[in-house]
């Protein structure tokens, strides 16, 4: 009768308050094991480090949780821990996060958050990524940790009769002001204007990834940035089957 | 009348012989500009450049033909040519590749070559991303160029009916030996025993990405999979949506 096994990356590295946040929170479901980052990832998305050698470090970050360092990328996190540290195949749950910023909409491509979640889900695993639409380092996380101690005990209590893969947005609002959850769609976004251009010292000038981003579909309202914008947490069952499968008919012509 | 505009980018880097081929195919149906890379991104997947700036630099690649060597990953390349050269909104193909080395099944969430294509998709265009499987600098391109004709051309006499993202792979073959393009789904996979663990000349321990791919779905004829080891080029219709749809309903649960 021993405890599960929940292990936990980010991308915000371990250093970060949100990844301190869902130790806290997942301690008290289980064993929790930490590999995570040890420079932030953001952007990373599913990048995998195949020029240079990773290194781990066994780190004392987190009160009495086994918890290791790691050169590379959120996803290389989880391989490491699956082939290095062989802890993947006890895992009873993958959690990433806490993270500092949404990973909403599209921004699911870019997220080295739920890269990790869903490295977690190739190997079956059950995996939730959990952000926070603040990127401030002082954020209140209250409301995070309500949200994520609801999920977890539902994955550990079996109430999803498949292994799930979920990228959870959480608002920037205080645990009152949320009005639940809401189980809905990745919306379709995208960014614009996304460079500043200034000049370096000796002229030459430099871009800077930046920009806004605007909902494309501001009228739907089965959307994860509806959600988000009407106070719900977001929660976005998710595949790492990329096919398009209502295309594959309508190319067969390519065939003949 | 103007000709058609095929933007090309890759993952590789502006200098690998796999674009200069894509270069050479899509030139004879249209004006091509190249963004692309100055250095390999391999393995980049969907990751973006955030903590530090992006150069480019107009280089002479390729006889006659606009090109950028980008200092960022293949998704830069993509938004740096939207958002700077303003060059996308006209438009009106975006390939990426030939890639060295195969991007089927899973493969294509690590992908630098498919972020590029997928960017091009977010943006609406047509969008295809090419991979030989053959890591060698000397492969022979021959049957992905004919396969790349016959796709580019399709696309631009309007044989779609809605913008396309289509991830093409080309087995190792002759052109006389390949059968013919199959359209299928991402086959399910796994790679294994990732990492080569090694001593540094300080006697601490390192690790290397490397591994084996396992097809987990070997009885499966409509995979990708299926499709190269059976001879076929292989053509993925892909999207950018992750939802699994086919969960919501299930989770509606959590709402209560």
């Amino acid at each position: 009768m021993s405890r599960p096994l929940i292990f936990i990356s980010n991308d915000d590295s371990i250093w970060a308050p949100g990844i301190r946040e869902l130790v806290n929170v997942a301690k008290q479901f289980g064993d929790v094991i930490v590999v995570a980052p040890e420079i932030p990832q953001s952007g990373q998305g599913h990048a995998v480090t195949i020029k240079k050698p990773i290194r781990i470090k066994k780190v004392d970050v987190f009160d009495g949780i086994e918890s290791w360092a790691v050169s590379g990328t959120p996803a290389d996190c989880v391989k490491i821990a699956k082939d290095i540290l062989v802890i993947e195949q006890n895992v009873d749950l993958v959690l990433s996060g806490i993270n500092h910023g949404s990973n909403s909409s599209i921004n699911i491509l870019y997220s080295g958050t739920m890269s990790a979640a869903m490295e977690g889900a190739l190997e079956g695993k059950n995996s939730i990524g959990f952000s926070l639409d603040d990127f401030s380092q002082q954020a209140d996380f209250t409301a995070s940790r309500h949200y994520a101690e609801i999920l977890i005990d539902n994955v550990l209590n079996g109430s999803f009769s498949e292994p799930i893969l979920l990228n959870v947005n959480i608002p920037k609002l205080s645990l009152e002001e949320i009005k639940g959850m809401k189980v809905c769609r990745q919306a379709r976004g995208k960014w614009v204007d996304e460079f500043s251009e200034s000049l370096d010292p000796r002229g030459v000038p430099y871009y800077w990834l930046t920009g806004e981003f605007k909902n494309q579909e501001k009228n739907a309202t089965d959307t994860d940035l509806w959600a988000l914008k009407n106070g719900y947490v977001s929660v976005v069952p998710t595949c790492f089957d990329l096919t398009r499968h209502e295309h594959i008919n309508k190319l067969k012509f390519l065939e003949k």
